[in-house]
This record gives structure tokens, C-alpha cells and sequence, in this order.
């Protein structure tokens, strides 16, 4: 089955994302008029937060919430703009701290804003790494903040505040659990599964449908079970996908070198999927190269036809379809109940993900 | 003048303290309920937020909290639970955060969490430092997230809620703040003293003071710029009163070896005030003490020497005192308005602070 993304629905996706952006710079621009005299750390700060912030590509989060409020109308709706920069504020905590955690020089193409104050203060690095630490509690706490001043009623800012206040906590423990997912004993599929959903489905894709809820007047609480399950579904799906194109696309297509984690030791579906399926002298090839922040190319491409051969790559494409299947199959479910046009928008999202390896 | 904290303030400060700490335990026995399967990490760091936070100290922040609601009522106010709760989770934050920015390895007696991590993963440093900054994350996370749940009505935890995110952000700019003073040219008393307004007073004075009088149906906004102003001062007056301490205490008094910031190069007010007050070679020994972290007792008791010569000890003392009674008066001018008994508590507060240098 091919699923093609529509011109209509692709001229939607820029819509949201063209109307965003200056929103978001705007929003940094009433932050800086704030900032209080006899500082330039504080504009340093919100400089760079902003710079990180503004390099964000395609905003699919910022689509999810805009057609989540489009599933009960087509009207215009109050708050989501508001909904918009708490997402990403909230994206932009979740990242700065990750580079922290992960010692990322890297992120969107630029420097980490962790590296961007170790380049500043190259002979202070112990300071660097709490300006670092504090520009990340920054956006965390505009995240929320952001929502409890939107100019829509008291009730609803507490519902959205609500929502992210947990989606954030949620990412979080999910950061924990991708940590310790490198650790131990080899992690069973439950544990990579808790991954996906925590560090990256529940803020990613849950919070943004119960942010547009919320603000159409739906009520988000009464549906839980199914928009849990269909985020659940579309983080596992989409991180199936990623783990897969780490580890066998070429580097032109992922942006990145081919076996990224392979080289960090990071337990990816890929990794796992992997190391479950050999034994003898293929599994010590992949023990060698786990971890070896040095492996050269040519043996990335040996691990890569050991998971050939071992038919580890079509069992992480068949997956992820499988998955992604279940989440349209769950959005199918709501026609009827809400508009049909923003329902195929949820239906047709994991699909055009799956099909990018298929 | 002396105030005496009566018998009376006394018994109801230790009656908060006593309510609130099987609250925070209780709190903190609910989420290690909601835990997840297959993980040891977040259970691990749950424990060591909760063992952190439980080791609390006088708790005058609940005090504070619970005086403002006194202020408008003396009947049991709706909310100041979960208020109480908010403004210990983010006194958390701050300093499972702080003690990563200052690599300080001690917190209220015991190892910081940063540091404990270090013990647990002392091959694995950068692991320890991740798992403490998403430690902190979660913190920040929960001192929202319990506002917004607490069981009154959703305008209440809305502006309760937004109280504590800007106190938050707030707390966050005072952080960079202080980093900054530690740069540049010596700071004016107009950086320390919006130093200890964003790094403490906002969060410890005037949040407490907000959050009470919001769960009591009293309006925050309308007094702001008083209630600011209180806050302010009270901050000042104390961060003189801690730094006068730090120098010129004997260890015993402040639980810590004299001349703790001396040696950290930190720009107290008592560090900035010795550094304009002298010249000469007693600067010259002043300078060669300053940052030296190995500095010996017997040098620090020379420019405690130095610092009485040129009288900076009365300075410090004098203007603590002075401030003290600034924000007492401020407090006075509530009567008639509030509650004589509640406004009393404030106006005394600062006094008892001032009180132990004069």
C-alpha cells in the first residue's frame, strides 16, 4: 500500500509551519524586551535558546496540534498559538538537556547550545555546563508559563498547562529510561517500546492531540485510552523507522553517519534486534564494533550484512509497518465521531512515516 | 531593638514543619506507586529527589506560605497543601540544579544528588551528570504539575500554577545571574541586589506570599507592587546577613568553614564591599586570598583582620538591619488591611533575621 501525502495536506503542513515561525520569533522578541538592565548573561541565554529554537525544521508537532483542533471544527480557535510555542519550548528544554546528557556538540545542523557556551567560555567549562543546564530550565519553565498567560479562559489554561506539565515530566523519565536502556543485561522489546513512548510519543504526539482538543472544547480525558494507544503506537512505529535508517540507509538520506548508534553502544531496535539474532563469529563482529566510537566504515558495512543475512533489516521494516498499520487502524475508529478530513490527516500520518523504508 | 520570636510564633512555625513533612513523604510515596515496569533508574531517582528534598531544614517558605493565607482568614484554607508541596519541589529543582552549576558535592548535610550519582556510577561520569540534570527536570515538572491537580477550583490552580512558573523562570535568571557576577568588572550593589532578588527572594518570599493569599480569595495582583517590594527586601536584608556570615561567623554559627566564598572567588556583598573598602597592600592580600580554594585559616582570620579595620563588618551589619526594618515597615502598612496577627509574622520576619548579627 502506497499512501501518498497529498498537495493539499502538504500545502496544510507549510501552512502551520510558515505561520509559526514568525510567531516564534516574535514571542523571543517580547522575551528580550523584558530582560532586566546590568546583565549581557541573561541576553546571551535567550539568544541562544532562541537560535536553537528557530532552527526546527518541519514542525510536525505544531501540524499534530493544528489538525487535533480540526477534528471538531474548521474554524479558527483560540489558544493554539499559545499551545504551539509550549510544544516547542518544550521540544527546546528536552533537547538542550539531551546534549547535555549525551555530550552532543551537534543539534539541527548547528552547534548544541551546550557546545555553543563551551566554545564561549573555552577556559570555564564548569561554568559553560551550568549556563547550559540553566538555559534548558528556561524554556522548561516558558513552556508551561506560556500556556498559564494565553488569553483564553482560566480553565482551559490550567487543562493545557495540565497537559504539559505531565507531557514534560513524562519526556524526562523517559531521558532516564533511555539511559538506562544502555545498561545491563541485553533490554527486552517492553523496555525499547517504554522508550519510544516515554521520551518521545508523549510529548511528541499524545500532548499535541490533547492541547488541539482542549482547545476546540473537546474533552481529550474522555478518549485517553485510544490517544495514548495511538501515540504509543506511531512513537514505536516512527523510532522503528529511525533505529532502521541509522543503521541502513546511507548517509545522505538520515543527515548523519550510517550506524551512529552502533558506534555510541546505544540499544536502538537495530542494535537490539541485532545482537538477538546472531551467535558464533557474526555476534562478535557486532560486539566489536558496539560501542567503538571509532569503527570504521567498512566495518559498519560488515555489521550491515550480518543483519542482512540474519533478515534483521526486513523484520525492522515489516515492524514498523505492522505498527503503523495499528495506528491508522486506530484513527480509522474515530470517523464518524470527529471530521472526517482531520481524521485521515491522523490515519495517513504513521503510513507516510512507514513508507519511507518500504 | 530587639524582637523575640515568641513562644507562640515559635509553636506555629514547628506546627507547619511538622504537617508538611509526612505531606512531602506521603507525596513522594505516591509517585514510587505510578512507577513504571522494568526500571531501576527512575525508582533510583525518585529516591534520591525524595531523600534530598526530605532533609528540608526549618521550612520557613511553609511558614510563609501559610501566614499570607492567615493573612485574609484564620480558617483552614483549600489548596495550601499543594502549594506547600509546589514551592518544596521547586526548592528542589533549584538546588539539585545549583549543586550541579557550583559541582558542589554537599547539600543540607549530606551528599547532593549530583554527587551521590557520582558515588553510584564512579566509572561513569557522564551518566551521574545526565541522570542529575533530568533529576532536576523532573522536579521543575512536579512543582507545576501538583498545582494543577490540586483538588480546588481550576482558576485557582491556573493562577497558582502561574505564580510558580514565573517564580521558577524567575529563580532561574537570578542562577545566570549570579554566575555573571562572578565575571567582569566588580559588580555594583545594584547587580547583588537584583542577584538575591530573582536567585531567592522571588521564589522564598514572594511566591509564598502570592500562593497564601490566592488559596485564601485574596487578589495577589492588587498589591504586587508592595508585596514585591516586601520580597525584595527580605531577600536583600538576608543575603547581607548570610554573607556577613560567611566571613566574619565563627564555623560553628553557619555549619560551614568561614570564608567559604572568600576562598570560591564568589562576589558577595561582604566580598564586594572588602574589595572597594581597601587599597594598597591589604587589597593586595585581599586579591591573593580571593579564588584561592586552598586558602588557609589562618589567612582568612587576616583579612577578617582587614575587613573590621576598615569597618566593613559594621557596614554589613548596619545595612542588613536597616533593610530588615525597611521591609518590616512595608509589612506594618498591611494592617488594617489584613489580619493583625498574620501581619505581625511579617513584620517581624525580617527582624529575626537581622537579629542574629546585631
Amino acid at each position: 500500500m502506497t499512501v501518498e501525502i497529498t498537495a493539499d495536506v502538504h500545502e496544510r503542513l507549510a501552512g502551520y509551519r510558515d505561520r509559526f515561525e514568525p510567531l516564534f520569533a516574535r514571542y523571543f522578541d517580547t522575551l528580550a524586551q523584558q530582560q532586566l538592565p546590568h546583565s549581557s548573561f541573561v541576553p546571551e541565554a535567550l539568544e541562544l535558546v532562541r537560535d536553537m529554537s528557530l532552527r526546527g525544521g518541519k514542525r510536525l508537532r505544531v501540524a499534530l496540534l493544528y489538525e487535533a483542533a480540526r477534528l471538531v471544527t474548521p474554524d479558527p480557535v483560540e489558544g493554539l498559538e499559545e499551545a504551539a510555542l509550549s510544544i516547542e519550548l518544550l521540544q527546546t528544554h528536552g533537547l538542550i538537556h539531551d546534549d547535555i546528557v549525551d555530550d552532543s556538540p551537534v543539534r539541527r545542523g548547528a552547534r548544541s547550545v551546550y557546545y555553543a557556551y563551551r566554545d564561549r567560555y573555552p577556559d570555564r567549562e564548569q561554568t559553560a555546563l551550568g549556563l547550559a543546564v540553566l538555559a534548558g530550565d528556561l524554556a522548561a519553565f516558558w513552556s508551561v508559563q506560556v500556556l498559564l498567560c494565553a488569553p483564553v479562559s482560566r480553565e482551559l489554561c490550567q487543562a493545557m498547562a495540565a497537559v504539559q506539565a505531565t507531557a514534560g515530566a513524562d519526556t524526562v523519565v523517559g531521558q532516564v529510561l533511555d539511559l538506562e536502556r544502555d545498561f545491563g543485561p541485553l533490554p527486552d522489546r517492553e523496555v525499547l517500546d517504554a522508550v519510544s513512548e516515554y521520551k518521545s510519543a508523549r510529548y511528541s504526539v499524545l500532548a499535541p492531540l490533547q492541547l488541539g482538543l482542549l482547545a476546540a472544547g473537546a474533552d481529550p480525558a474522555g478518549h485517553h485510552e485510544e490517544l495514548a494507544r495511538y501515540a504509543r503506537l506511531v512513537g514505536v512505529s516512527g523510532q522503528l523507522r529511525d533505529d532502521y535508517l541509522d543503521l541502513f540507509a546511507d548517509t545522505a538520506t538520515v543527515g548523519k553517519p550510517t550506524g551512529s548508534d552502533l558506534r555510541a553502544g546505544r540499544r536502538s531496535y537495530a542494535v537490539c534486534a541485532l545482537l538477538g539474532a546472531t551467535a558464533g563469529r557474526d555476534r562478535e563482529l557486532v560486539e566489536a564494533a558496539l560501542a567503538d566510537p571509532d569503527c570504521p566504515p567498512e566495518m559498519v558495512e560488515q555489521v550491515q550484512g550480518i543483519a542482512r543475512h540474519h533478515g534483521v533489516d526486513r523484520q525492522l521494516r515489516a515492524d514498523s509497518r505492522r505498527i503503523a498499520q495499528d495506528a491508522a487502524a486506530v484513527a480509522a475508529g474515530w470517523r464518524g465521531r470527529w471530521r472526517a478530513d482531520a481524521v485521515e490527516f491522523f490515519e495517513h500520518l504513521p503510513l507516510w512515516g512507514a513508507q519511507r523504508i518500504s
